[in-house]
C-alpha cells in the first residue's frame, strides 16, 4: 500500500539523481511511482531537469502524467515535454486530457499539434465547446452498448473490449441512433440469464446533461443523486461524453476557490507562491482601483473638515460606524453569494432574503448602536454625540446588511457572477454611507458637540 | 430521462394535494420520484403536511429519502418521522446514514433508538469515530473477497449477493484477517480464467486512509489520484469501510463553506434563509465581540484628537490608510488560507511566503503611498501631508501582506483552524496599525500640517 513517508523520502532520492544528471538509475526509481506522484515530483524539479527527466521518460509513462496534474501545471509540464514531442504523448492520453492540454497552446501550435495527431479530428471536436461547459469537460471514455443486444452478447464484447476499470462502471445504453435510454450495471449483467436483451434490463431513470450545460450544473446532479458519473448527450440526446466523480470535484474545489477570490478581488489564478512580478501584475491594478474607490471615501469626508475641527470626537467614531457595518454586510455577501453557489438561495427568494436582512438588521443595529452609544456618552459625556452615533451606526448596519443580501442576486439576475459582488465594492459603499450620515448628523448639530 | 421543468410541475401537484389532505392521491403522484426529488419536496412541504405525508408514505421508501438529505437538513426530517417511528426506518438505511442520524438525537433518544434495532450494535460501533474522521463518514456498503477464492467462485458469490450496483465499483481484497490486500474490478472477473486465484489478479497499489484520518485527507487522496472510492482501515490494515466519491464531494463543499463562513465570522450553520431568532444568536454575539475590537481602533484615535482638530484634513485620509491596508491583508488572508486547504501551501513554506509578500508590499506600497500623496497634495498643496500619508499607507501595506500570511501559517503550526484568522481581525489589527502611524507622523509634524 501506498506511504506517505516512502514516497517523500524517494523524492529526495530522485531529486538527488536528477542533480547529478544519474538519468538511467533515475527512470528506474520512478517507474514504481504511481503518476499522480510523479507529477508532482516532476512540477518540484528545476526547470532544467524537468526536461531532461521527461526527456528520458517513456512517451506512455509522460503521457500518464497529463491525466492526473491540475489545468494550473499544465503549461509547466508542457513546457517540459516541448511542443514538438506533443503530438506523440497526446495520442496515448484521453480525449477530453488531450483537448485541454492543446488548449494551452498557442492558436498556431493547436493547429500543428492536431495535424500531426492520429485522432486529432477527435480532439479537435471536444475544442469546440466552452471552457466551463459539460462538453469541455467531458470524458469520451465511456462504454456504450446498443439496446438490441443480449446479456451475453454485452459480456462477450466487454471481454474483447477491456475497458480500463475507470470506465466500466456504468454501462450506457443506447438505441440505434446512438440516443442515450439508460444504464446497466456489470453486476445487472452478472446476475441475468444470458439470452435477456439489453433494453429489459435497462435502467431508464437516468440524470444527464447537455454539453452546453455549465459544469457547475453536472456537479449538481452528481451531487444531488449521489451518482458516480453523469453521461452528457447533445441536443438530440445522442450520447456524447461522461464526467465523472473525479473531475466534478476538481470542478467544485476550483468554483469555490473562484468564489473566494473573487469576493476578495484576487484573480483565480493566483497562488501565494506565485514569482512577485506576476502578483504585481495580477494584483496591482485591481488594488489600485480599490485606492481610488478609498479616494473617494476621502473626499466625502474633506466637505465635514470644519466639523471635525470643532468636534474631533467624530473622527473618533468614523472607523467603528464604517467598520462595524462593513463587517455586517460582508457576512451578508459571503452567505447570499455561497447560498447562490450551493443552490440553496434562488432568485425568487430576493423578497425573503429582503426581509430576512432587514428584521436582522433591526435587531443588530439597536443593540450595536446603543452599545456604541454608551462608549460615546464615557468618552464624551454627551447625550448628544451618544445619539449621533446610534443613528448612524443603526442605519448604517440597516443599509450594509440589505446592500450585501440585494446587491449579489442582482448581478445574479443581470446573468453576472455573484461573487464579484466582492466585499471590497460594499466596504467603501459603507464606508460612504456611515461617513456621510456620522458627519452630516454631527454638522446638523454641531453646536451640541463642539467642545 | 429526468426533466427539471416536469418535477418542478409535480411538485406544484403535489402540494395542492398534500393542502386538501389527499394522501392516497399525493403517496401514488410521488412514488414515480427519485428520492432526492421527494426528499426536496417533503422539505419544502409545512411542517404538518410533512409529518401527514411521511406517515403516509411506506417505510422503506421513506428510508431512502435519509439517503438523500443533507446533514442540514436531518433534524427537520427527523421531526417529520418522529423519533418513535425512528427504528423501523433506520433498519433499511445504510450504517453510516443510521450513524448520522442518531448523532442528531439527544442521548436518551439515542441509547433508545439503538435498542430498537437488530443492527444496533454496528451502528453504535460507528458512533464512535469523530464526525469529521474517515470512519465517521464511511460507508460499510462494501464487497469484500478472500484472496484465496478463485475467478469463479468471486462471481457466484457475486450473483448470491446481488450487491447494489454503487457498492460492487471496486472490489476489495483481504487475507484472512480481513487485513487489505488490494482491489480487483468486475472487469478483472470478466476477463480472467475461471480457475485463477484472486491474489493473482489483485492490483495492489491502493490508496487506503486510516478510520480516525481527516476527511479532508481523505478527499485530497480521491481528488489526487482521480479516485471513485478511497477504502478506510483499521490500525492493523483490517478493512473497516470505505468513502465514495459522492460522499466526499459533500465533504469538500462542506470544508470551502466552513473556510469562507470562518473567514468572516460566520457559523458555518448559518443560511441566508435560516430564521431570523437564530440568525440572531448565531450571528450578534459574535458581531458584538468584532464591535468591542472596533471600540478598540477608536480608542486608539483618541488621544489624538487635539491633533485632529488642528489638522482635520488628517482624518480625511484615515480611511484611505486603514481601509487600503484592510483589503491588502485580506487577500493575502484568502490566499493562504485557500492554499492551505488545498495541498499547495505546507507549513514549511513560511520564509518563502513572507518573502513573497514583503516583496509585493514594497512595490505595492510605493506605488499605493504615492498616488494617495499626490491626492494630498491637490487637497492641501503642503508636502508634509503627502510625506505623512506615503509614509503611513507603505508601511502599513506591508504590514497588512505580512501579518495577512503570517497568522493563518501560525494558528496553523499550533493547530488550529486557519480560516478563523479571519479577515475582520486583520482589518482591525491595519485599522489600529494605521491610525498609529498616520495620527503619530502627523503628532510630530503638526506644525508643519495645522492650516
Amino acid at each position: 500500500m501506498a506511504d506517505d513517508v516512502a514516497v517523500r523520502e524517494l523524492f529526495d532520492d530522485a531529486r538527488a539523481l536528477a542533480a547529478n544528471g544519474e538519468w538511467a538509475k533515475l527512470v528506474a526509481l520512478v517507474t514504481s511511482l504511481h503518476p499522480a506522484d510523479l507529477a508532482e515530483l516532476v512540477l518540484e524539479l528545476p526547470e532544467e531537469e524537468r526536461v531532461a527527466l521527461l526527456d528520458h521518460l517513456p512517451t506512455d509513462v509522460v503521457a500518464d502524467l497529463f491525466e492526473y496534474v491540475e489545468d494550473d501545471d499544465l503549461k509547466e509540464l508542457i513546457r517540459g515535454v516541448g511542443v514538438k514531442d506533443l503530438p506523440a504523448v497526446l495520442e496515448e492520453v484521453e480525449d477530453d486530457v488531450a483537448a485541454d492540454v492543446i488548449q494551452q497552446l498557442e492558436p498556431e501550435e493547436q493547429a500543428e499539434t492536431l495535424a500531426q495527431m492520429d485522432r486529432g479530428e477527435e480532439v479537435a471536436e471536444l475544442l469546440q465547446y466552452g471552457d466551463e461547459s459539460a462538453g469541455g469537460i467531458m470524458s469520451r471514455g465511456f462504454v456504450a452498448l446498443n439496446e438490441g443486444i443480449t446479456v451475453q452478447q454485452a459480456i462477450d464484447y466487454l471481454r474483447v473490449l477491456r475497458p480500463p476499470a475507470d470506465r466500466a462502471y456504468y454501462l450506457y445504453v443506447v438505441d440505434d441512433n446512438r440516443v442515450l435510454q439508460g444504464v446497466v450495471s456489470i453486476r445487472d449483467l452478472l446476475v441475468s440469464s444470458p439470452k435477456t436483451l439489453l433494453k429489459e434490463i435497462t435502467q431508464r431513470d437516468v440524470h444527464a446533461v447537455t454539453t452546453d450545460a455549465d459544469q457547475e450544473e453536472a456537479a449538481r446532479i452528481l451531487q444531488k443523486y449521489n451518482l458516480l458519473a453523469v453521461p452528457v448527450v447533445d441536443a438530440e440526446g445522442r450520447l456524447e461524453g461522461v464526467m465523472t466523480a473525479d473531475d466534478l470535484i476538481d470542478v467544485l474545489q476550483e468554483e469555490a476557490t473562484e468564489d473566494m477570490y473573487r469576493m476578495v478581488g484576487l484573480d483565480e489564478a493566483e497562488t501565494v507562491l506565485a514569482p512577485v512580478w506576476r502578483s504585481v501584475r495580477r494584483r496591482v491594478p485591481w488594488l489600485l482601483v480599490n485606492l481610488a474607490t478609498a479616494f473617494f471615501a476621502a473626499l466625502v469626508v474633506r466637505p465635514f473638515e470644519e466639523t471635525i475641527a470643532r468636534a474631533a470626537t467624530l473622527a473618533v467614531f468614523m472607523p467603528v460606524i464604517a467598520g462595524h457595518a462593513g463587517n455586517t454586510g460582508t457576512q451578508a455577501v459571503t452567505l447570499v453569494v455561497r447560498g447562490i453557489a450551493l443552490g440553496d438561495v434562488k432568485l425568487s427568494d430576493w423578497l425573503l432574503v429582503l426581509r430576512k436582512e432587514l428584521a436582522f438588521g433591526v435587531v443588530h443595529g439597536i443593540l450595536a448602536g446603543a452599545l456604541t452609544a454608551v462608549l460615546a456618552l464615557i468618552l464624551s459625556f454627551n447625550p448628544w454625540l451618544g445619539l449621533v452615533v446610534f443613528v448612524a451606526l443603526l442605519l448604517n448596519v440597516l443599509i450594509a446588511g440589505v446592500m450585501g443580501a440585494i446587491i449579489p442576486l442582482t448581478i445574479k439576475r443581470l446573468g453576472g457572477d455573484p461573487a464579484v459582488a466582492s466585499s471590497i465594492w460594499l466596504t467603501t459603499f459603507t464606508d460612504v454611507m456611515g461617513f456621510l450620515m456620522l458627519l452630516g448628523l454631527g454638522t446638523v448639530l454641531i453646536d451640541r458637540l463642539a467642545s
